[in-house]
């Protein structure tokens, strides 16, 4: 099969809302009037992202998925993406799932594909996002304000659990096991609670490298530090593990794609209500402080140690 | 050197024009009252795209370049581009050079970054660009009418040569060589002229498979074929080569990087008159017909066998 028809088979749809779709040098994108287009680019490495053995259908659910959580993180809406697939080979039977996985996540947002690349290469899957925010409503990571509340959506550390018992440093009971797989192989890309959140939060990140280690992007950002309640952090987790091991990987566990966001102590009302209205959980896990750096505290107000640091591809 | 390290040093720079550049979890850009907003995307891996031992400060320019013909291809002005990287390792002698060479020809056009990803592995380099264009101005494949002229830009088939020469195929003179690797390494988009065309030009595309099979795609999308002066035709190489491989680089040697497009037979002027206006050689190289199918004649109008397949990385 050759690339042409290739991408006339799995991945060339109608273009619906956007001008122009794949098929011509570029695509053409008009935001609507009084929007901004938020735009987010991400690449997948086999055996650095995901393993060779995954599920295509998962894998192309979740190259989506990361991305998608970068415009939830700007509280942006969905609009179109391009894909760029480098391939070993083109097999169909890993094509047809992937394209379906990656689809069915897409068009659960209203998210169509305007562009793409293959080639032939290592596995490399390159995913560029397009989203729109009215224009100044962004959720930006240098809008923390000493004070502010620290929020966290959904759980984290769940996918780190899962990766520590594919590198064998863990066993856990097969169904939590695969409780933890599936937080790892099919995150949530909190979309609906990030354009929630416009106007109510003062920052937002998301959750990619672990939670220490996004946040302080948006401390870092902003100017400012930060305080947090171990045992808050440690309810992040959501599969059962030994308890010293679970506020290190609700912390710093990375691949969560849950939103780290701030908002004034006195919205606590407005953000709940914003998360309830989208079904989305969020826990309050502290509070942004002048004093820089990141302190952890537990119930009395005693620093607990935690130095894990954030996942670096080039640490 | 860490990853955000590794950003920070070298692909970090300050916005101008677009609203956010690179170090929040999108780019926000805002598209002038009237345009639409065109957008490419293009992946180059070692091996396929590129050898291991090209220089890196070549290899940056061709990067952005090859994504940069695409908004020429559409009259697209460049705006912004996103950069997401996966390197083996981060290397300083590497990445210097490299950064060098894409902000050289990224500023030439205007064109800055505004957001990446960077993470280890094979060594990808996956560019989405964006540019703008007048609502409704931009070149299609689509527009190209029996009875109008057939133009390219600039010259084809050299970097072709300069292929051969590498895979041991071809010798050539170390002067003739170095001319057909600089067009191999260093392509001119034709960003000016596909600007100076909107209006002008009925259909448009880059020629990076090879002249045939990206000018097939015009056809295709047109539902036209296409006659093709071989002589005209032949004129396209630049670099001295024996005379019976002419024919074949300049109408299936890839890697081109300049524009095919069409124009009713009416406005030879305006079209010399614009590619004047941008200091661009253009040739006129045959007619739209309404018989599908591509055919190569002679002086006589006899045809010319010309099975030339256009370069496909499944083919």
């Amino acid at each position: 099969m050759g690339e042409f028809e290739l991408i006339e088979r799995y991945f060339k749809r109608p273009s619906q809302r956007n001008v122009l779709g794949v098929g011509d040098d570029c695509a053409l994108l008009r935001p609507g009037p009084g929007m901004e287009l938020a735009v987010s680019t991400d690449m997948l490495v086999e055996g650095r992202h995901f393993l060779s053995t995954v599920n295509p259908r998962r894998l192309g659910y979740k190259s989506l998925a990361v991305n998608l959580s970068d415009l939830a993180a700007c509280g942006a809406k969905p609009l179109a993406f391009t894909l760029a697939l480098s391939l070993p080979a083109a097999d169909e039977a890993w094509l047809a799932p992937f394209a379906e996985g990656l689809f069915a996540l897409a068009d659960e947002h209203g998210c169509e594909v305007v562009g793409g690349d293959t080639t032939r290469g290592p596995l490399v899957i390159g995913i560029t996002v397009f989203g729109e925010v009215p224009t100044g409503e962004a959720l930006l990571r240098s809008g923390a304000h000493v004070g502010d509340d620290i929020w966290v959506s959904g759980t984290t550390g769940d996918a780190r659990v899962a990766l520590e018992v594919f590198r064998g440093t863990m066993s856990l009971p097969s169904e939590v096991f695969e409780q933890a797989r599936a937080r790892m192989e099919l995150p949530t890309p909190r979309v609906a609670l990030g354009q929630a959140l416009r106007g109510v939060a003062t920052a937002a990140v998301d959750i990619s490298d672990g939670l220490l280690g996004d946040l302080s992007h948006v401390l870092r950002a902003s100017g400012v530090g930060a305080r947090i309640d171990a045992e808050a952090a440690s309810s992040l987790l959501d599969v059962e593990v030994p308890s010293e091991r679970r506020l290190e990987f609700a912390l710093s566990g990375g691949d969560d794609y849950e939103l780290a966001f701030t908002a004034p102590a006195h919205r606590r009302d407005d953000v709940e209500r914003a998360a309830r209205a989208v079904h989305t959980r969020v826990t309050r896990i502290g509070r942004i402080e002048g004093e820089r750096g990141v302190r952890v505290v537990d119930a009395a107000g005693h620093p607990v140690p935690a130095s894990f640091a954030s996942f670096d591809h080039f640490g």
